[in-house]
């Protein structure tokens, strides 16, 4: 099936994203499904809708898991195979990868898969806490390390190694800040300096604030179906052409090298091999920008560029809007934000809109090839997609 | 496809159940899927073995998510995609749907599910907690009901309507309880009397200790492949020959009656459909008994029985070892023991036992047909799978 479509996607939704004091996870979800079901109008959710996977990071945040069947039930689903994937920050990259498999198997012909995440009514400390529970426990949070610190020893073997700046990481945050100020489903819609992000307060050296991510509620989802089913429902179909998913040690502390995912690297390999594309013909991406670094490795590993320029490409300005190759459209996890679970989906909403001429300010003239890149904890879960507009 | 095999299991393991003090979830697991490895000299774990799913419910517990990923690297077989599935006590009945999705998908071969919970380190108050999040926050748990008090609802709505005494609950007990003095895998090894059940201390009316599940660690595991590459494994591959799974509403409150689980009866219908095997060819089932009204009630929704003759089947002595149909022969949850996340795919490691003539002391003679029941919850979830030997 190499450069054939695996499966279509027929509709997405996407919540807002932000600080959405006073909603459930499940009401966010059903924020963000029901813009995919009215997108839809041929689709009968109760009848047409054989299951549904969620990615859902943290039962700590609400004190809630068994979030397929919770959120099955209150997006009027009720009945169908709900089932949660958890996978840290990879959650619904890996929900996506589930769903493929399930109509791949013949056993569900129209499914829905998405991610949710309500982080902003707990306190800093608490998320950080919860989040960590996706690195190594025993060798990793027991002795107090949190991700800002893991990324932290990534970007500074990464700066070791090749001579990356913390101006070349801040350009990532520029970039991404413009592209989210586009957007008005992100959670920062602001411009930033680079001046701004390079005075920042220090999270853990070389990452400053404006390295980092955001801690965001929302939620978002695609509806997948069989190529052959999509036209049925939609004039524009996009096609899923690739799709890679792999694991790497849990802990940081086993890797032979700090300066690349190697998740990463063999998941690009399989979606791209399976997608029968090139790094090259890829018209835009979405990447797993949980800090700045994160998304000058991700060109590498991806083969945006050549090992060790990622902080050459962001300078570069072909990473923008308008560049050749732009990343983060949607203003990433860093503008955009990041509610964990809702990450990879969200991801392949922004590549559904964009491949669909459906991105407004921040579209991307001819786009007809887009990637998708979640990756979950400090990567020992990466999934890449690999998607294609009809024509 | 139907009555024919969707995918083979080649092999399986299971930890010793109990309280394993000082062994992490992922510990446990390396000594289900060892067994599992063991059994099948044939298998090259690192290059046949093509995705894992595993289900655990609780982050919680150890402090650890991102699970998927953190046992394929202990287990040996990192760079697979890994992925962590959860829908409560059914997280690893999930796991096996989503393992038959990804081999029937075309994209994985050779896969790895089970499931894993390391429970016993935690007080019961903090058990109680955590086992919680599997059932509605803002209806249900915020109110202080935990699961006790949601099966003694089912309990006391299943006798008023049909009669069901106390005292048949205590049978599941007594008959569980001596199926696991037969189990040197079983957390409880020894019989109990009618009169012992009848006198523990009530945890929730009607429900006494002795008609509660235990708190235990374990972990569980099968290998599964295409039906026409298990032969080259294995001389006695176990078939699926049917796969359901159902949601139902997360709260107790929102259904129409309380002396069924609608999903058990969704799934079943799917199962039995796609095996063409109807009730009454099933030779022994392995159901979850999480409290003992579970089991009355799985009878009744899996057709062992009419509605509402749980009580009285259960008293025929058919669901007894040398019985017509029996039940939990492993000891199930009641006996054998709970490690939630574990228990989907232990129910699959007994069948796969009895279908391979495995099971020593507490064979069933002529076992052809097994079926598998695991529910999350108070039945949000529901998986049913059927299994047949390839004489």
């Amino acid at each position: 099936m190499k450069g054939e479509p695996l499966v279509s996607i027929i509709s997405a939704g996407m919540s807002k994203f932000g600080k959405r004091d006073g909603l459930l996870a499940r009401e966010l979800f059903i924020e963000a499904v029901s813009e995919a079901f009215n997108r839809c109008p041929k689709l009968e959710p109760k009848k047409d809708v054989k299951a549904l996977f969620v990615g859902h990071m943290g039962e700590a945040y609400e004190h809630q898991g068994h979030t397929g069947s919770a959120i099955a039930d209150w997006a009027g689903l009720v009945g169908i195979p709900a089932t949660r994937t958890e996978a840290a920050c990879g959650s619904s990259g890996v929900a996506l990868r589930s769903g493929i498999y399930a109509v791949l198997s013949g056993l569900a012909d129209m499914v829905v898969v998405g991610g949710v995440e309500k982080m902003t009514h707990r306190t800093t400390a608490e998320v950080t806490e919860y989040l960590a529970m996706a690195s190594d426990y025993p060798f990793e949070q027991w002795h107090g390390i949190t991700f800002p610190g893991l990324f932290a020893l990534m970007a500074t073997a990464h700066m070791h190694a090749y001579g990356t700046t913390q101006e070349q990481m801040g350009l990532v945050a520029v970039k991404n800040h413009y592209n989210g100020s586009l957007n008005p489903k992100a959670h920062m819609q602001k411009e930033v300096a680079l001046q701004t992000v390079m005075t920042s307060k220090y999270v853990a050296w070389p990452l400053k604030l404006y390295d980092c991510s955001l801690i965001t509620d929302g939620a978002s989802c695609v509806i997948l179906t069989k190529p052959e089913l999509a036209k049925k429902y939609t004039d524009q179909p996009i096609h899923i052409v690739g799709s890679g998913q792999a694991s790497d040690t849990i802990g940081l502390y086993e890797r032979k090298n700090l300066t690349s995912l190697n998740s990463t690297k063999l998941a690009a390999k399989a979606a791209y091999e399976m997608a029968q594309v090139s790094p090259e013909q890829v018209n835009l991406a979405e990447v797993h920008d949980c800090f700045t670094i994160a998304e000058l490795i991700a060109y590498e590993d991806l083969g945006f560029c050549k090992v060790g320029d990622g902080g050459k490409l962001v300078e570069s300005d072909e990473t923008r809007l308008g560049g050749r190759i732009p990343v983060n459209t949607s203003g990433g996890l860093k503008a955009k934000g990041h509610p964990v679970g809702a990450t990879g989906t969200a991801q392949a909403y922004e590549i559904y809109l964009q491949l669909t001429g459906q991105a407004d300010k921040r579209q991307v003239i001819d786009a007809k090839v887009g990637l998708s890149h979640n990756v979950g904890g400090s990567g020992a879960t990466a999934a890449v997609h690999i998607y294609r507009s009809e024509q």
